[in-house]
Protein backbone atom coordinates (compact mmCIF):
# COMPACT_ATOMS: atom_id res chain seq x y z
CA UNK A 1 0.00 0.00 0.00
CA UNK A 2 1.39 3.35 -1.16
CA UNK A 3 1.91 6.22 1.24
CA UNK A 4 -1.34 7.97 2.01
CA UNK A 5 -0.22 11.30 3.70
CA UNK A 6 2.12 13.87 2.49
CA UNK A 7 3.08 16.71 4.21
CA UNK A 8 4.69 19.96 3.11
CA UNK A 9 6.29 23.31 4.31
CA UNK A 10 4.49 26.82 2.71
CA UNK A 11 4.72 30.26 3.37
CA UNK A 12 2.07 32.77 2.71
CA UNK A 13 2.65 35.10 0.20
CA UNK A 14 3.02 39.08 0.85
CA UNK A 15 -0.55 38.82 -2.02
CA UNK A 16 -1.97 36.11 0.31
CA UNK A 17 -2.10 38.68 3.50
CA UNK A 18 -5.40 41.03 4.11
CA UNK A 19 -5.80 44.04 5.62
CA UNK A 20 -6.41 42.59 9.19
CA UNK A 21 -2.83 41.29 8.16
CA UNK A 22 -3.55 37.71 8.06
CA UNK A 23 -3.74 35.26 5.75
CA UNK A 24 -7.17 35.78 3.89
CA UNK A 25 -9.60 32.74 4.66
CA UNK A 26 -10.06 31.94 1.10
CA UNK A 27 -6.40 31.44 -0.06
CA UNK A 28 -6.30 28.27 2.45
CA UNK A 29 -7.77 26.74 -0.54
CA UNK A 30 -4.64 27.24 -2.56
CA UNK A 31 -2.27 25.47 -0.02
CA UNK A 32 -4.72 22.52 0.15
CA UNK A 33 -4.58 22.10 -3.52
CA UNK A 34 -1.24 22.83 -3.46
CA UNK A 35 -0.46 19.88 -1.02
CA UNK A 36 -3.39 17.66 -2.38
CA UNK A 37 -1.74 17.49 -5.92
CA UNK A 38 1.36 16.46 -4.37
CA UNK A 39 0.33 13.98 -2.85
CA UNK A 40 -1.64 12.66 -5.88
CA UNK A 41 1.46 13.25 -8.09
CA UNK A 42 3.49 10.61 -5.33
CA UNK A 43 0.83 8.23 -6.17
CA UNK A 44 0.95 8.82 -10.29
CA UNK A 45 -2.88 10.17 -10.03
CA UNK A 46 -2.34 13.93 -10.46
CA UNK A 47 -4.82 16.04 -12.69
CA UNK A 48 -2.93 15.09 -15.82
CA UNK A 49 -3.22 11.19 -14.97
CA UNK A 50 -6.95 11.84 -13.63
CA UNK A 51 -7.08 13.53 -17.38
CA UNK A 52 -5.16 10.45 -19.19
CA UNK A 53 -7.23 8.02 -17.33
CA UNK A 54 -10.39 9.23 -18.46
CA UNK A 55 -12.23 10.25 -15.37
CA UNK A 56 -12.20 14.17 -13.75
CA UNK A 57 -12.43 14.52 -10.06
CA UNK A 58 -14.20 17.60 -9.04
CA UNK A 59 -14.62 18.80 -5.50
CA UNK A 60 -18.04 18.33 -4.63
CA UNK A 61 -17.65 19.03 -0.82
CA UNK A 62 -15.41 21.37 1.03
CA UNK A 63 -15.18 22.56 4.60
CA UNK A 64 -12.46 24.41 6.35
CA UNK A 65 -12.22 25.39 10.64
CA UNK A 66 -10.11 27.91 11.23
CA UNK A 67 -8.58 27.49 14.41
CA UNK A 68 -5.72 30.49 14.11
CA UNK A 69 -4.72 32.90 11.83
CA UNK A 70 -1.65 32.37 9.89
CA UNK A 71 0.40 35.34 8.36
CA UNK A 72 3.09 36.98 6.12
CA UNK A 73 6.44 34.78 6.06
CA UNK A 74 4.97 32.39 8.90
CA UNK A 75 6.23 29.17 7.85
CA UNK A 76 3.22 26.75 7.62
CA UNK A 77 3.01 22.88 7.62
CA UNK A 78 0.18 21.09 5.17
CA UNK A 79 -0.75 17.33 5.78
CA UNK A 80 -2.89 16.13 4.12
CA UNK A 81 -3.79 12.81 4.05
CA UNK A 82 -6.48 9.82 2.27
CA UNK A 83 -9.22 8.71 4.21
CA UNK A 84 -11.90 7.38 1.72
CA UNK A 85 -11.48 5.90 -1.50
CA UNK A 86 -14.58 3.83 -2.38
CA UNK A 87 -17.41 5.71 -3.54
CA UNK A 88 -15.54 9.33 -3.22
CA UNK A 89 -12.09 10.53 -2.82
CA UNK A 90 -11.52 12.52 0.55
CA UNK A 91 -8.90 14.17 1.85
CA UNK A 92 -8.15 15.41 5.50
CA UNK A 93 -6.23 18.51 5.90
CA UNK A 94 -4.01 19.78 9.10
CA UNK A 95 -2.54 23.03 8.82
CA UNK A 96 0.02 23.56 11.49
CA UNK A 97 2.71 26.52 12.62
CA UNK A 98 6.12 24.67 11.56
CA UNK A 99 7.85 26.54 15.03
CA UNK A 100 5.31 25.24 17.38
CA UNK A 101 3.43 22.57 16.04
CA UNK A 102 0.17 24.54 17.01
CA UNK A 103 -3.06 23.95 14.54
CA UNK A 104 -4.03 26.89 12.54
CA UNK A 105 -6.22 25.04 10.58
CA UNK A 106 -8.48 21.91 9.85
CA UNK A 107 -9.97 20.76 6.47
CA UNK A 108 -11.64 17.99 4.46
CA UNK A 109 -12.25 17.96 0.53
CA UNK A 110 -14.19 15.78 -0.80
CA UNK A 111 -14.01 14.85 -4.94
CA UNK A 112 -16.24 11.84 -7.08
CA UNK A 113 -15.11 10.81 -9.99
CA UNK A 114 -16.82 12.27 -13.64
CA UNK A 115 -16.26 10.06 -16.92
CA UNK A 116 -14.89 12.97 -19.53
CA UNK A 117 -17.00 11.25 -22.31
CA UNK A 118 -20.30 10.66 -20.68
CA UNK A 119 -19.99 13.36 -18.35
CA UNK A 120 -21.85 10.78 -15.62
CA UNK A 121 -21.02 11.06 -11.81
CA UNK A 122 -19.61 7.59 -11.01
CA UNK A 123 -21.12 6.49 -7.52
CA UNK A 124 -18.24 3.96 -6.92
CA UNK A 125 -14.78 5.01 -7.80
CA UNK A 126 -13.24 3.46 -10.44
CA UNK A 127 -10.60 1.32 -10.29
CA UNK A 128 -7.78 3.13 -11.18
CA UNK A 129 -7.97 5.18 -8.11
CA UNK A 130 -7.35 1.60 -6.33
CA UNK A 131 -4.98 0.83 -8.48
CA UNK A 132 -3.21 4.36 -7.97
CA UNK A 133 -3.46 3.99 -4.47
CA UNK A 134 -2.35 0.24 -4.10
CA UNK A 135 -5.42 0.09 -1.74
CA UNK A 136 -8.52 -2.57 -1.94
CA UNK A 137 -12.32 -0.95 -2.02
CA UNK B 1 -36.11 44.50 11.40
CA UNK B 2 -33.81 44.93 8.59
CA UNK B 3 -33.60 42.52 5.16
CA UNK B 4 -31.21 40.09 6.67
CA UNK B 5 -31.29 38.76 3.00
CA UNK B 6 -29.46 39.59 -0.09
CA UNK B 7 -29.06 37.98 -3.68
CA UNK B 8 -27.15 39.62 -6.26
CA UNK B 9 -25.32 38.08 -9.64
CA UNK B 10 -21.86 38.19 -11.34
CA UNK B 11 -20.29 36.15 -13.87
CA UNK B 12 -17.54 34.53 -13.45
CA UNK B 13 -14.75 35.83 -15.32
CA UNK B 14 -11.65 34.35 -17.72
CA UNK B 15 -9.19 34.18 -14.92
CA UNK B 16 -11.74 31.96 -12.68
CA UNK B 17 -12.35 29.13 -15.40
CA UNK B 18 -9.94 26.05 -14.84
CA UNK B 19 -8.39 23.61 -17.67
CA UNK B 20 -11.37 21.50 -17.13
CA UNK B 21 -13.51 24.70 -18.48
CA UNK B 22 -15.43 25.34 -15.15
CA UNK B 23 -15.13 27.54 -12.46
CA UNK B 24 -12.36 26.60 -10.16
CA UNK B 25 -13.86 25.46 -6.52
CA UNK B 26 -11.78 27.88 -4.84
CA UNK B 27 -13.01 30.93 -6.71
CA UNK B 28 -16.52 30.21 -5.03
CA UNK B 29 -14.94 31.91 -2.06
CA UNK B 30 -14.86 35.35 -3.45
CA UNK B 31 -18.54 35.32 -4.97
CA UNK B 32 -19.60 34.26 -1.07
CA UNK B 33 -17.66 37.53 -0.16
CA UNK B 34 -18.71 39.77 -2.88
CA UNK B 35 -22.52 38.88 -1.83
CA UNK B 36 -21.85 38.87 1.84
CA UNK B 37 -20.20 42.07 1.74
CA UNK B 38 -23.10 43.57 -0.17
CA UNK B 39 -25.08 42.18 2.21
CA UNK B 40 -23.26 43.85 5.59
CA UNK B 41 -23.18 46.70 3.37
CA UNK B 42 -26.69 46.95 3.39
CA UNK B 43 -26.67 46.79 6.92
CA UNK B 44 -24.06 49.11 7.30
CA UNK B 45 -21.65 46.56 9.38
CA UNK B 46 -19.45 46.16 6.30
CA UNK B 47 -15.65 45.61 6.75
CA UNK B 48 -14.81 49.44 7.38
CA UNK B 49 -17.59 50.05 10.20
CA UNK B 50 -16.70 45.97 11.36
CA UNK B 51 -13.35 47.81 12.06
CA UNK B 52 -14.79 51.51 13.59
CA UNK B 53 -16.93 48.97 15.88
CA UNK B 54 -13.88 47.93 17.57
CA UNK B 55 -14.06 44.23 16.17
CA UNK B 56 -12.88 42.40 13.76
CA UNK B 57 -14.90 39.16 12.32
CA UNK B 58 -13.16 36.22 10.84
CA UNK B 59 -14.80 33.52 9.31
CA UNK B 60 -13.80 30.03 11.46
CA UNK B 61 -15.77 27.57 10.15
CA UNK B 62 -16.89 27.73 5.98
CA UNK B 63 -18.59 24.56 4.01
CA UNK B 64 -19.18 23.92 0.53
CA UNK B 65 -21.02 22.33 -1.28
CA UNK B 66 -20.64 22.17 -4.89
CA UNK B 67 -23.48 20.63 -7.15
CA UNK B 68 -23.25 21.27 -10.30
CA UNK B 69 -20.44 23.62 -12.04
CA UNK B 70 -20.68 27.09 -13.30
CA UNK B 71 -18.70 27.96 -16.41
CA UNK B 72 -17.09 31.33 -18.54
CA UNK B 73 -19.76 34.04 -19.17
CA UNK B 74 -22.53 32.16 -17.20
CA UNK B 75 -25.07 34.37 -15.46
CA UNK B 76 -25.38 33.18 -11.40
CA UNK B 77 -27.32 34.21 -8.60
CA UNK B 78 -25.52 34.39 -5.26
CA UNK B 79 -28.50 34.73 -2.24
CA UNK B 80 -27.24 35.14 0.93
CA UNK B 81 -28.97 34.99 4.32
CA UNK B 82 -27.84 35.91 7.71
CA UNK B 83 -29.36 32.76 10.22
CA UNK B 84 -27.54 33.19 13.60
CA UNK B 85 -26.37 36.36 15.37
CA UNK B 86 -26.60 35.42 19.33
CA UNK B 87 -23.29 34.00 19.77
CA UNK B 88 -21.78 33.99 16.02
CA UNK B 89 -22.44 35.27 13.13
CA UNK B 90 -23.66 32.58 10.47
CA UNK B 91 -25.12 33.08 6.94
CA UNK B 92 -26.16 30.68 4.48
CA UNK B 93 -25.64 30.95 0.65
CA UNK B 94 -27.45 29.69 -2.31
CA UNK B 95 -25.95 30.20 -5.60
CA UNK B 96 -27.91 29.35 -8.68
CA UNK B 97 -27.85 29.54 -12.69
CA UNK B 98 -30.25 32.54 -13.90
CA UNK B 99 -31.69 31.63 -16.46
CA UNK B 100 -33.15 27.97 -15.01
CA UNK B 101 -32.45 28.99 -11.24
CA UNK B 102 -31.17 25.33 -10.69
CA UNK B 103 -28.79 25.40 -7.49
CA UNK B 104 -25.22 25.31 -8.64
CA UNK B 105 -23.78 25.70 -4.93
CA UNK B 106 -25.25 26.16 -1.48
CA UNK B 107 -22.57 26.93 1.37
CA UNK B 108 -22.19 28.82 4.80
CA UNK B 109 -19.91 30.60 6.65
CA UNK B 110 -19.77 31.43 10.02
CA UNK B 111 -17.75 34.26 11.82
CA UNK B 112 -16.97 35.36 15.16
CA UNK B 113 -16.20 38.71 16.71
CA UNK B 114 -12.53 39.31 17.98
CA UNK B 115 -11.82 42.40 20.39
CA UNK B 116 -9.34 44.57 18.11
CA UNK B 117 -7.91 45.85 21.36
CA UNK B 118 -7.19 42.85 23.62
CA UNK B 119 -7.68 39.82 20.57
CA UNK B 120 -9.80 37.98 22.74
CA UNK B 121 -12.42 36.40 20.56
CA UNK B 122 -16.15 36.97 21.96
CA UNK B 123 -18.31 33.88 23.00
CA UNK B 124 -21.47 36.32 22.47
CA UNK B 125 -21.76 38.31 19.57
CA UNK B 126 -21.37 42.22 20.58
CA UNK B 127 -24.41 44.74 20.77
CA UNK B 128 -23.43 46.76 17.85
CA UNK B 129 -23.94 43.40 15.23
CA UNK B 130 -27.83 43.44 17.02
CA UNK B 131 -28.75 47.12 16.47
CA UNK B 132 -27.03 47.24 12.88
CA UNK B 133 -29.26 44.13 12.10
CA UNK B 134 -32.01 45.24 14.13
CA UNK B 135 -32.76 41.83 16.25
CA UNK B 136 -32.86 41.04 19.27
CA UNK B 137 -30.33 38.16 20.79
CA UNK C 1 -17.22 50.60 -37.67
CA UNK C 2 -17.78 48.59 -34.40
CA UNK C 3 -17.41 50.90 -31.40
CA UNK C 4 -13.70 49.70 -30.37
CA UNK C 5 -14.26 51.40 -26.71
CA UNK C 6 -15.70 49.72 -23.76
CA UNK C 7 -16.42 51.78 -19.98
CA UNK C 8 -18.00 49.57 -17.15
CA UNK C 9 -17.81 50.17 -13.48
CA UNK C 10 -16.46 48.18 -10.61
CA UNK C 11 -15.94 47.80 -7.24
CA UNK C 12 -12.32 46.74 -5.55
CA UNK C 13 -13.34 43.45 -3.50
CA UNK C 14 -12.56 42.93 0.33
CA UNK C 15 -9.70 39.97 -1.16
CA UNK C 16 -8.32 42.34 -3.51
CA UNK C 17 -6.65 44.87 -0.39
CA UNK C 18 -3.51 44.29 0.70
CA UNK C 19 -1.97 44.96 3.96
CA UNK C 20 -1.44 48.94 3.05
CA UNK C 21 -5.25 48.72 2.57
CA UNK C 22 -5.08 49.35 -1.47
CA UNK C 23 -5.78 47.15 -3.48
CA UNK C 24 -2.64 44.90 -4.72
CA UNK C 25 -1.19 45.91 -7.79
CA UNK C 26 -1.66 42.01 -9.28
CA UNK C 27 -5.56 42.33 -9.19
CA UNK C 28 -5.50 45.13 -11.56
CA UNK C 29 -4.35 42.77 -14.29
CA UNK C 30 -8.11 41.19 -13.61
CA UNK C 31 -9.94 44.52 -13.65
CA UNK C 32 -8.32 44.99 -17.07
CA UNK C 33 -9.19 41.34 -18.35
CA UNK C 34 -12.98 41.61 -17.42
CA UNK C 35 -13.27 45.30 -19.33
CA UNK C 36 -11.27 43.71 -22.13
CA UNK C 37 -13.94 40.71 -22.32
CA UNK C 38 -16.64 42.96 -21.90
CA UNK C 39 -15.56 44.94 -25.18
CA UNK C 40 -15.01 41.94 -27.18
CA UNK C 41 -17.81 40.23 -26.17
CA UNK C 42 -19.45 43.12 -27.72
CA UNK C 43 -17.63 42.74 -30.94
CA UNK C 44 -19.02 39.13 -30.65
CA UNK C 45 -15.32 38.11 -30.51
CA UNK C 46 -14.20 37.00 -26.67
CA UNK C 47 -12.60 34.21 -25.48
CA UNK C 48 -15.58 31.41 -27.35
CA UNK C 49 -15.99 32.98 -30.19
CA UNK C 50 -12.04 33.24 -30.98
CA UNK C 51 -11.67 29.75 -29.92
CA UNK C 52 -14.69 28.71 -32.22
CA UNK C 53 -12.69 31.44 -35.06
CA UNK C 54 -9.61 28.92 -34.64
CA UNK C 55 -7.29 30.94 -32.68
CA UNK C 56 -5.84 31.70 -29.55
CA UNK C 57 -5.45 35.15 -28.99
CA UNK C 58 -2.56 35.12 -25.97
CA UNK C 59 -0.81 38.08 -23.73
CA UNK C 60 2.13 39.12 -25.05
CA UNK C 61 2.98 42.07 -23.40
CA UNK C 62 1.50 43.78 -20.68
CA UNK C 63 2.18 47.28 -19.10
CA UNK C 64 0.57 48.90 -16.40
CA UNK C 65 1.55 52.60 -14.26
CA UNK C 66 0.09 52.96 -11.34
CA UNK C 67 -0.79 56.84 -10.38
CA UNK C 68 -2.77 56.70 -7.27
CA UNK C 69 -4.00 53.62 -5.50
CA UNK C 70 -7.53 52.52 -5.12
CA UNK C 71 -9.28 50.94 -2.18
CA UNK C 72 -11.71 48.73 -0.45
CA UNK C 73 -15.52 49.44 -2.29
CA UNK C 74 -14.06 52.49 -4.31
CA UNK C 75 -16.16 52.81 -7.45
CA UNK C 76 -13.67 52.53 -10.20
CA UNK C 77 -14.35 53.16 -14.10
CA UNK C 78 -12.13 50.93 -16.29
CA UNK C 79 -12.25 52.27 -19.43
CA UNK C 80 -10.94 50.02 -22.57
CA UNK C 81 -10.08 50.97 -26.45
CA UNK C 82 -8.54 49.08 -29.45
CA UNK C 83 -6.16 51.11 -30.51
CA UNK C 84 -4.04 48.01 -32.99
CA UNK C 85 -5.24 45.51 -34.92
CA UNK C 86 -3.55 45.01 -38.12
CA UNK C 87 -0.47 42.56 -36.66
CA UNK C 88 -1.22 42.33 -33.15
CA UNK C 89 -4.06 43.49 -31.00
CA UNK C 90 -3.11 46.41 -28.58
CA UNK C 91 -5.72 47.80 -26.24
CA UNK C 92 -5.20 50.97 -24.17
CA UNK C 93 -7.00 51.29 -20.89
CA UNK C 94 -7.16 53.98 -18.52
CA UNK C 95 -8.93 53.23 -14.39
CA UNK C 96 -10.23 56.10 -12.94
CA UNK C 97 -11.75 57.36 -9.99
CA UNK C 98 -15.69 57.36 -10.68
CA UNK C 99 -16.60 60.70 -8.48
CA UNK C 100 -13.69 62.90 -9.00
CA UNK C 101 -12.72 61.45 -12.69
CA UNK C 102 -8.50 61.02 -11.46
CA UNK C 103 -6.49 58.78 -12.89
CA UNK C 104 -5.50 55.94 -10.81
CA UNK C 105 -3.49 53.58 -13.26
CA UNK C 106 -3.24 53.35 -17.08
CA UNK C 107 -2.28 50.27 -18.83
CA UNK C 108 -1.80 48.49 -22.09
CA UNK C 109 -2.08 44.46 -23.57
CA UNK C 110 -0.79 43.54 -26.29
CA UNK C 111 -2.05 39.88 -28.31
CA UNK C 112 -1.04 38.18 -30.67
CA UNK C 113 -2.97 35.34 -32.58
CA UNK C 114 -1.95 31.98 -32.40
CA UNK C 115 -3.72 29.24 -34.97
CA UNK C 116 -4.53 26.46 -32.11
CA UNK C 117 -3.76 23.78 -34.72
CA UNK C 118 -0.38 24.41 -35.80
CA UNK C 119 0.32 26.52 -32.75
CA UNK C 120 1.82 29.39 -35.01
CA UNK C 121 1.94 32.53 -34.35
CA UNK C 122 0.38 34.77 -36.50
CA UNK C 123 2.33 38.14 -37.88
CA UNK C 124 -0.44 39.34 -39.10
CA UNK C 125 -3.48 39.30 -37.46
CA UNK C 126 -6.72 36.87 -39.12
CA UNK C 127 -9.13 38.63 -41.06
CA UNK C 128 -11.98 37.38 -38.57
CA UNK C 129 -10.54 40.10 -36.19
CA UNK C 130 -11.05 42.37 -39.23
CA UNK C 131 -14.75 41.54 -39.58
CA UNK C 132 -15.74 41.50 -36.07
CA UNK C 133 -14.48 44.70 -35.57
CA UNK C 134 -15.78 46.09 -38.77
CA UNK C 135 -12.44 47.13 -39.48
CA UNK C 136 -9.98 47.49 -42.65
CA UNK C 137 -6.07 45.95 -41.78
CA UNK D 1 27.78 44.98 -1.76
CA UNK D 2 24.97 42.38 -0.81
CA UNK D 3 24.04 40.14 -3.30
CA UNK D 4 21.31 42.38 -5.39
CA UNK D 5 20.64 39.10 -7.59
CA UNK D 6 18.00 35.84 -6.44
CA UNK D 7 17.10 32.94 -8.08
CA UNK D 8 14.73 30.65 -7.19
CA UNK D 9 12.19 27.67 -8.63
CA UNK D 10 8.78 27.62 -8.76
CA UNK D 11 5.98 25.33 -10.11
CA UNK D 12 2.91 26.48 -11.44
CA UNK D 13 -0.35 24.92 -9.06
CA UNK D 14 -3.51 23.97 -11.16
CA UNK D 15 -4.87 27.09 -9.85
CA UNK D 16 -3.15 29.26 -12.04
CA UNK D 17 -3.73 27.42 -15.46
CA UNK D 18 -6.10 28.64 -17.39
CA UNK D 19 -8.69 27.29 -20.33
CA UNK D 20 -5.94 27.29 -22.64
CA UNK D 21 -4.07 24.75 -20.53
CA UNK D 22 -1.13 27.46 -19.90
CA UNK D 23 -0.39 29.55 -17.09
CA UNK D 24 -3.12 32.70 -16.91
CA UNK D 25 -0.97 35.53 -17.63
CA UNK D 26 -1.85 37.52 -14.53
CA UNK D 27 -0.54 34.91 -11.92
CA UNK D 28 2.89 35.79 -12.89
CA UNK D 29 3.20 38.68 -10.89
CA UNK D 30 2.84 36.66 -7.93
CA UNK D 31 6.07 34.68 -9.05
CA UNK D 32 7.58 37.99 -10.01
CA UNK D 33 6.29 38.73 -6.18
CA UNK D 34 7.68 35.86 -4.08
CA UNK D 35 10.61 36.19 -6.13
CA UNK D 36 11.27 39.77 -4.87
CA UNK D 37 9.96 39.31 -1.47
CA UNK D 38 12.73 36.36 -1.00
CA UNK D 39 15.76 38.64 -2.92
CA UNK D 40 14.92 41.72 0.10
CA UNK D 41 14.23 39.42 2.76
CA UNK D 42 17.81 38.26 2.26
CA UNK D 43 18.81 42.00 2.12
CA UNK D 44 16.56 42.46 5.75
CA UNK D 45 14.88 44.50 3.71
CA UNK D 46 11.37 42.80 2.79
CA UNK D 47 7.64 44.23 3.78
CA UNK D 48 8.18 44.00 7.28
CA UNK D 49 11.29 45.92 7.72
CA UNK D 50 9.88 48.27 5.49
CA UNK D 51 7.15 49.24 7.36
CA UNK D 52 9.10 49.31 10.44
CA UNK D 53 11.51 51.60 8.28
CA UNK D 54 8.58 54.42 7.80
CA UNK D 55 8.48 53.70 4.25
CA UNK D 56 6.08 52.03 1.74
CA UNK D 57 7.22 51.11 -1.35
CA UNK D 58 4.68 50.70 -4.07
CA UNK D 59 4.74 49.08 -7.25
CA UNK D 60 4.03 52.38 -9.65
CA UNK D 61 5.27 50.71 -13.12
CA UNK D 62 5.48 47.03 -13.91
CA UNK D 63 6.24 45.29 -17.60
CA UNK D 64 6.15 41.73 -18.12
CA UNK D 65 7.05 40.46 -21.64
CA UNK D 66 5.94 36.84 -21.89
CA UNK D 67 8.11 34.85 -24.68
CA UNK D 68 6.68 31.21 -23.97
CA UNK D 69 3.93 30.01 -21.71
CA UNK D 70 4.45 27.73 -18.89
CA UNK D 71 2.45 24.94 -18.21
CA UNK D 72 0.96 23.02 -14.94
CA UNK D 73 4.04 21.53 -12.80
CA UNK D 74 6.59 22.76 -15.12
CA UNK D 75 9.24 23.42 -13.29
CA UNK D 76 10.24 27.70 -13.45
CA UNK D 77 13.31 29.37 -12.53
CA UNK D 78 12.31 32.94 -11.31
CA UNK D 79 16.05 35.23 -11.62
CA UNK D 80 15.13 39.17 -10.25
CA UNK D 81 18.12 41.72 -9.91
CA UNK D 82 17.94 44.98 -8.21
CA UNK D 83 19.35 47.36 -11.00
CA UNK D 84 18.57 50.85 -9.90
CA UNK D 85 18.28 52.28 -6.22
CA UNK D 86 19.14 55.96 -6.81
CA UNK D 87 15.43 57.36 -7.08
CA UNK D 88 13.52 54.52 -7.59
CA UNK D 89 13.95 50.88 -6.80
CA UNK D 90 14.16 48.77 -10.49
CA UNK D 91 14.12 45.41 -10.38
CA UNK D 92 14.71 42.92 -13.66
CA UNK D 93 13.27 39.61 -13.92
CA UNK D 94 13.70 36.55 -16.12
CA UNK D 95 11.69 33.38 -16.25
CA UNK D 96 13.28 30.42 -17.62
CA UNK D 97 11.93 27.14 -17.81
CA UNK D 98 14.58 25.11 -15.59
CA UNK D 99 15.18 21.58 -17.89
CA UNK D 100 16.01 23.50 -21.16
CA UNK D 101 17.01 27.44 -19.94
CA UNK D 102 15.40 28.49 -22.33
CA UNK D 103 13.25 32.39 -21.45
CA UNK D 104 9.17 32.02 -20.73
CA UNK D 105 8.93 35.79 -19.71
CA UNK D 106 10.55 38.65 -18.89
CA UNK D 107 9.96 42.15 -17.02
CA UNK D 108 10.48 44.24 -14.39
CA UNK D 109 9.12 46.37 -11.94
CA UNK D 110 9.80 49.83 -10.17
CA UNK D 111 8.76 50.66 -6.84
CA UNK D 112 8.62 54.32 -4.68
CA UNK D 113 9.07 55.05 -1.47
CA UNK D 114 6.23 57.04 0.18
CA UNK D 115 6.39 58.27 3.76
CA UNK D 116 4.05 56.57 5.85
CA UNK D 117 3.67 59.10 8.26
CA UNK D 118 3.03 62.00 5.16
CA UNK D 119 2.21 59.99 2.60
CA UNK D 120 4.46 61.96 0.33
CA UNK D 121 6.26 60.13 -2.41
CA UNK D 122 10.02 60.33 -1.93
CA UNK D 123 12.29 61.30 -5.77
CA UNK D 124 15.23 59.84 -4.32
CA UNK D 125 15.20 56.72 -2.20
CA UNK D 126 15.85 57.15 1.15
CA UNK D 127 19.73 56.13 2.92
CA UNK D 128 18.04 52.97 4.83
CA UNK D 129 17.55 51.16 1.11
CA UNK D 130 21.26 52.13 0.50
CA UNK D 131 22.18 50.64 4.07
CA UNK D 132 20.52 47.58 3.60
CA UNK D 133 21.74 47.28 0.14
CA UNK D 134 25.11 48.17 0.62
CA UNK D 135 25.48 50.27 -2.39
CA UNK D 136 26.39 54.24 -2.79
CA UNK D 137 23.50 56.70 -4.36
Amino acid sequence: MAALVYEMELQPAFHDIDVMEIVWHGHYVKYLEIARCALLAQLDYDYPQMRASGYGWPIVDMRLKYVRPATFGQRIAVRCEIVEWECRLKINYLVRDVQTGRKLTSAYTIQVAVDMVTQQMQYVCPPVLWQKLGVQP
